[in-house]
């Protein structure tokens, strides 16, 4: 028999949140205890609760709010899951160069998981499940798509040396506008995105570039450095990304597909598509999957590796789901499969 | 006193012909005589009209139509403007490959001159202007944004050796659907583009892989192969291409930029933008204008160069516009600068 | 035990035939036995099935389509349910008018039930249910919100004589493009459509105009001649509907509001939206859901009820569902409650 | 010899600010010698101009804003042209209720024009020409395309004693979203009104209401109450009004359009469309034009009539500088004829 959990959603008038409710209102195995905004959920609020209140908390607030509650919850033994960047990083000096926060709760960041189901299931099953971490750090939507498109060809890269040019690796990521998040800002109104395709962040200037290069470089057990270019088109979800790799020796399409067939041949969420076949974001939107297309180009030894998921979901919400499934045993697409 | 020119335009019920018949019916300096599509400007047509009845042709139409017409009026003494590819390649060989036609008008190719005009102009003035070439190929929307963004870096490089790396060139464009042309076909329906990002032609598929490799190659006399990757995002006008080129010595991005504003300080339709600025398609829709900014990544060595156009115009009619005032001697920018 | 039931989709290309896939895929008690479009399912196709290969067939097809195949189906027992307009009208005169096709199937046509599920339901449970008809006709998008917008102020006129102006009623209908259907006409591209509000078809000219009337002529008892003004509005999904009737007499909102909350107390799709809070089609679509406000004011006499579906589910397929589920005894929202 | 007029924009950051900047910048006969928001203008910079320094100063502010400035300037001569509501309403007691400010500049209010220009366009030339007053209330864009739809039939109607039900004036209207402002609100997120259609202030609360009855009341002397419903759909620019009257007796389409066209035969900017061709936004999105059809249903003695407008230029700042061209004696249409 399956036990109901108790879960919490704090953030929930984001569109975060909002997607995360409108999966979790589904989910046959859970029950939502609570869902609010950080003011409802304040210090009062974390410190009242024990274990018999909630089995699992997701965070789907600002950068900065998780860390603030997650040490105490953990110690009573509440699994956190958060969607934000506050436990992403292993080494916390990135953190406080790109998030400009302060903090000192070194001892729980060391404890999380990086939850890129793909890449960490094991790790997930055997640690949150068993306990022996009650943390997660939800990835964001524009690594989870570059992940899902590079990891496989990186991964075969780091053990046949010599393959491809480590220095060449380029991501062009297009985002829908919900990604941007639910803030009431000039620059996020409707008749400013509308009929507009911009970038922002250029050269190294988006956080998620040292996020990146971290869990290619964990992957690959190398310094990796790559470039990262974020651009806003206007659509309210999905996401996609075209990635660019150089070849040092002569390659083929067929054989990157075999890569890529393989790495993926176990994944229900992961569509790679057929040849001549493009993702289309419209094509994932308001479900979990992510359509993978992987090019090479004989002329110029380049891989050309496009990934399109929908950025509030696969990106977000569908993978935090994901993510407690495996924690608690569930099926791991358990209240995804359904999504339209 | 200025005289009248006497215009037609061929293939008026495209985009691109729609296009060029706004601004022209508001040019002060030209009468449209003809305007209209392939079926009314027939063989007979073409046959029977002189150089009194007009002094200059825009062919908007399929590839494949001017090249059936333009020998016969270059003869007559009669302008040909064509905005598609038939006149785009020095060698024939290219356009047959990619372009699937059978032609002999080798002459005639070998008259063209390719109407990119920040980079063509004295050649269009002395020759055109002079009636020593009466043909004009008008380059495309990816074209003009992309060999706007990476001309001065590239020539700059031509004459530096060593200092990028030629293989790196990569080209990732995001292109409004009125690119695509006014067909009636399924996968250009609202319903099938809207909240969509999809790429197409991937990895030395898209026909302006030859004519870019083409263009830069003259530029630096010497070979270039480079990577285009288009890219189709939900709104009908604007182009962005975000290019990306490595160094092999160190660089900065203040001499990047000083570089960009030498080559564009006297150009009245370039924007480039200061420091921490983005190009955004709807600020330059409707306009001739192009916005450029030039970002530098010391980490990775990699300059990220992003241009916006509105793709009918800059991309299409607006620089016809701009050869035929050089061929008629008219200032460059009359009936472009008043555009809302 | 609930036994599968076997189920056919024909016309699966066009969006109300996919998104009838979407639905049935996840549906926990059929199976898709046949899905393809109106060349696979021909006359022969039809003439070699049997009871025993499909107990319900959806047509998703072109008007005219349906009509050539439901008589030869129903007396094998197969039930069909059609989303064109086929078996719209009891008086096949004003089928012939408005549709122009000539057809003799006389005897089926008059078994038809018009599937409006929350006005149709004892009747599809009592007579479709049993097997005493075999024939559902699916009412369309625009018909639906209306009808869902105007049926409880009207029964509840048709019984208070003198409360409401009969001549008075206006629909103003707005809808996302995907309800023109995916057809390859330059009217329906992207480049057409995109910022752009059109309205067509105004003054009578609209095909569900005459549905109109018959529903609700047969509904109140009364001949009724009214308004409907549909317009296209930029986006693939939604349909809003503005209804307009002036009263005879005083009435006011809560009057108003209690009619409609007593008409739909125990629909399980019709949220009936509380007091300034107005519909709003994003927020339906993707579910079978209806949102409904009512509206009066007093110095004009006049009330004001919307209402937003989403055009190919409750407006076509999502209905079409709960018309099957009523037919097979199934709960009514079984594979539609879980919508995202 | 045309003397250049000194101008000034108050509100430059406001969409309608920055689309009479984008107009004026271009006009031949003007100077913008200053453009700025109602904190660079603020009471100081009111107090030390002087009719030296500008010839007319649009307000393009919030309401509330013009009438804390305008009776000190027209009594230095200086003409002013508000974009907002501040003097729109002979009667101050609507305004005060509808707006909520309390006001004593009675006697500036009461010179002030209502600047509908097809409409006042002689009113305007005595008197504002001559500084007979020095004062516009340049109409809304809701105000704008219903009054260009419903006046002409209006004006005929009160001089055809019994031939229109006048109680049975609605209007429903369809607006890009730009015509909400840009303001940094929630509601207002492009995610929040991406594929989404909503109504809101419907059943007489929208400030349009008195306005609309205001000014058909004097047209055709006699009280009007009417409907008036907006509607916010998924669009930048563009607003498309659909208004419909009751016939007490027989008329028909023909007769309608007569009347149209001897309305506007001599308008440049309203372009009335032949039969069977709808308005589109689209068509006049950029240019100061009204697309106007008119329909006639026989069956319920009913008149639709449709006007599709550009909200920021017809709607706004176009009509702004047709009002600023006949104060001054410039050609109406000085630089608005060449808006592409």
């Amino acid at each position: 028999m399956v036990v109901t959990k108790k879960i919490a959603i704090i953030g929930s008038s984001g569109y975060t949140g909002q997607a995360l409710a409108k999966i979790l209102t589904k989910h046959p195995n859970v029950a939502i205890k609570f869902s609010g905004n950080s003011k409802e959920a304040d210090e009062k609020f974390f410190e009242n609760i024990s274990s018999g209140d909630f089995d699992l908390i997701f965070f789907a607030t600002p950068n900065g709010t998780a860390c603030k509650y997650a040490p105490q919850l953990i110690k009573k033994k509440i699994h956190v899951i958060d969607l934000a960047a506050d436990y992403r990083f292993k080494d916390l000096e990135i953190y406080r160069t790109w998030y400009g926060f302060d903090r000192n709760d070194l001892e729980t960041n060391s404890e999380a998981i990086y939850g890129l189901v793909e890449f960490k299931r094991n790790e997930i099953k055997n640690r949150a499940n068993k306990k022996e971490t009650m943390l997660i750090a939800n990835p964001g939507c524009y690594t989870t798509s570059s992940i899902l498109a590079l990891s496989p060809l990186l991964k075969y890269a780091s053990v046949n040396e010599g393959l491809i040019d480590w220095d060449s690796i380029i991501i062009d990521g297009k985002s829908g506008v919900s990604g941007a998040g639910r803030k009431a800002e000039t620059r996020l109104l409707y008749s400013e995105l509308n009929e507009n395709c911009s970038p922002y962040n250029l050269a190294g200037k988006h956080r998620h570039t040292p996020e990146l290069e971290m869990f290619f470089g964990e992957l690959c057990s190398r310094e990796i450095k790559l470039s990262f270019s974020p651009h806003l088109i206007p659509m309210t979800y999905g996401l996609l990304t075209t990635c660019y790799v150089n070849f040092k020796e002569d390659f083929n399409e067929a054989k990157l597909r075999e890569i890529y067939l393989e790495a993926y041949k176990n994944e229900s969420f992961i569509e790679l598509l057929t040849e001549d076949i493009y993702p289309e974001t419209r094509l994932i939107t308001g479900t979990n999957n992510a359509q993978i297309q992987v090019n090479y180009d004989a002329r110029t030894k380049r891989a050309v590796i496009t990934c399109a998921i929908d950025n509030l979901i696969k990106g977000a919400a569908g993978q935090a789901v994901q993510n407690m499934n495996l924690i608690f045993g569930f099926g791991e697409g358990c209240g995804l499969a359904t999504l339209y």
